[in-house]
């Protein structure tokens, strides 16, 4: 499923607010659409802010009544600056908006930069499909049939373009005829996993339980996990990688159950000016999101709250990240990058 | 607050399913009512139960319209046959009626039972506040001046007859002049965590935080925990504890960033007939709490969750058990029992 896509000067994006209760689209008819879209959430997963922030601006450039080069470049750049400050721990959002600007800037005419930006916003898509195909085949190697895999938060389809990293590695297994079985944590507050993670996988046919947060060390005592896969958000050139909220729990857990924690993710999770995960910046989000859940308070009144988005994951804990150009340990990461 | 009561013939509880919004007491006329209450989470916490248990058979003594002992003694039997089958994990419960029908069992006659049953019922809520007090007084001298507590579930006044348990050891190190500030875990999925710690401490002007459960390895990442303290519904003799879901989680984490992990219960919690915790019978819940949230669905139709309500934490993680009788560490638990 499409979770984003440029259509003429729209990008049009699943609302993931809405999902399980509705699947409805939104169309965005400006950067500045699409940078809100992104903080409320409606968007999500690094690898589709990649898609959305050059998506933007894309649509920028084809609605822009600039008359020159120089023009249209100060409205992407302002548009990319809107983008840029929407969410700070994902590192492909940065990546996304980097690409399209840097070949903006190499077109030689108005009409060049037009067609440069949507050329690339389209192939930033079409690439993250492929990469995570790529991914898929070569996680779906490390799974065994009868696995069950434990997932945080929610990388399927709906954090990328379509298919999936830490659910596209899932999807790829059992595509080469794997049992596998999916425990997904709900993932409070925004319950990406109860929410989204469990919605993709029931609607295919892949079974699927929906467990609290506060449920993994449980099952692992029990021997119920095989296997942890998850995303990632941004990746430390050390391995230390932020992820969702929680992840460094299960991490820690499954490190004392040796049990696999593998992270699936696109090379261009990895930020190599970023030595280590403390560099990394975390994203506090509002306190409501903790304090009010659809409406209903459950904090009470004048109680404060915590609401870090991410965390880091040490290297230490990361048995090996699967990426499209292979699996690597957290210390061979620098390898992908030799050309 | 008094959580719970005997007052005349009736069993008078703070309803906990309505707090935050309504500080609401039912009063319940028969065992059955209590019964329902218990599995409908109305009242619970381990020590707690013990007197609800205790006052359900109060409360059918009084009521009785037996004529004979035996007669009482069948109607007794019956309402603790009830009570027993609420809930299995919390000791505290089946040790409150055994006590109370020991107790009626040695009467010589009916007038002797009632004013047994009722005795005993007083003695074991009346206790219950001592030894709350007692166990709050040997744990305060673990706390330190500035200390940040974790604390997990709810193990306060609501959990208890009035003082709490790791809500005890807080208020008492507090009463001691000690600055001391609690971040509750919210609690999925009944949220015990949010709605009723956050809510004790806050009226009493105690500084609370709450975060997700999966937030608890991030704020000890970031040093930010110096202590966990949490209740118990059942430790056996080797010094394994069950308690609410998510504490073995804390725990493992707790152990891996070389936090005191402590167990503040009192002896009636220790099980010396369950050796270890593999043989804690662990009650799984109707799945529709995880799947609804306040009749909200937020797991999709035809997911199937897991929702056991309690877990295990092996006594290797449990730096020492804070108790009535003094602080013990899990393999010193037998000494509490050497009289």
């Amino acid at each position: 499923m499409r979770t984003i896509e440029l259509r003429g000067d729209k990008v049009v994006l699943v609302d993931q607010t809405q999902l399980p209760w509705r699947l409805v689209r939104v169309r965005c008819h400006s950067a500045e659409e699409v940078a809100a879209a992104i903080e409320e959430m409606k968007i999500r997963g690094a690898p589709a802010l990649a898609a959305a922030a050059a998506m933007a601006l894309a649509i920028t450039a084809l609605r822009s009544r600039a008359r020159t080069k120089e023009q249209l470049m100060r409205e992407l750049e302002r548009a990319g600056g809107r983008i840029r400050r929407t969410r700070p721990t994902a590192v492909n959002l940065f990546v996304g908006l980097e690409r399209v600007l840097s070949a903006a800037r190499s077109a030689v005419d108005i009409d060049g930069v037009r067609e440069a930006v949507v050329r690339e916003a389209r192939a930033i898509a079409q690439e993250d499909v492929k990469v995570n195909r790529k991914i898929g085949e070569n996680g779906a190697a490390l799974l065994e049939d009868g696995d069950v895999v434990l997932t945080h938060c929610n990388a399927g389809s709906l954090a990328t373009v379509d298919y999936g990293t830490a659910l596209g590695v899932i999807r790829a297994a059992r595509s080469a005829g794997k049992k596998i079985e999916v425990i997904a944590t709900e993932t409070r507050p925004l319950l990406q996993g109860a929410r989204l993670t469990a919605w993709e996988l029931s609607r295919e046919g892949i079974p699927v339980r929906v467990v609290t947060d506060g449920m993994v060390g449980y099952l692992m005592a029990k021997e119920m996990v095989d296997k942890v896969v998850v995303g990632a958000d941004r990746i430390a050139a050390n391995g230390d990688a932020a992820n969702k909220i929680g992840t460094y729990s299960i991490a820690v857990l499954a490190k004392e159950h040796r049990i696999p924690f593998y992270i699936a993710a696109p090379t261009s999770t990895v930020d190599p000016k970023v030595k280590t995960g403390a560099e990394i910046p975390i994203e506090e989000r509002r306190p409501e999101e903790v304090i009010f859940f659809r409406g209903v308070r459950i904090v009470p009144k004048g109680v404060k709250v915590f609401n870090p988005a991410f965390d880091v994951t040490p290297a230490r804990y990361i048995t090996a990240f699967i990426t499209e150009k292979g699996v690597v340990k957290p210390g061979e990461l620098s390898k992908l990058f030799k050309s």
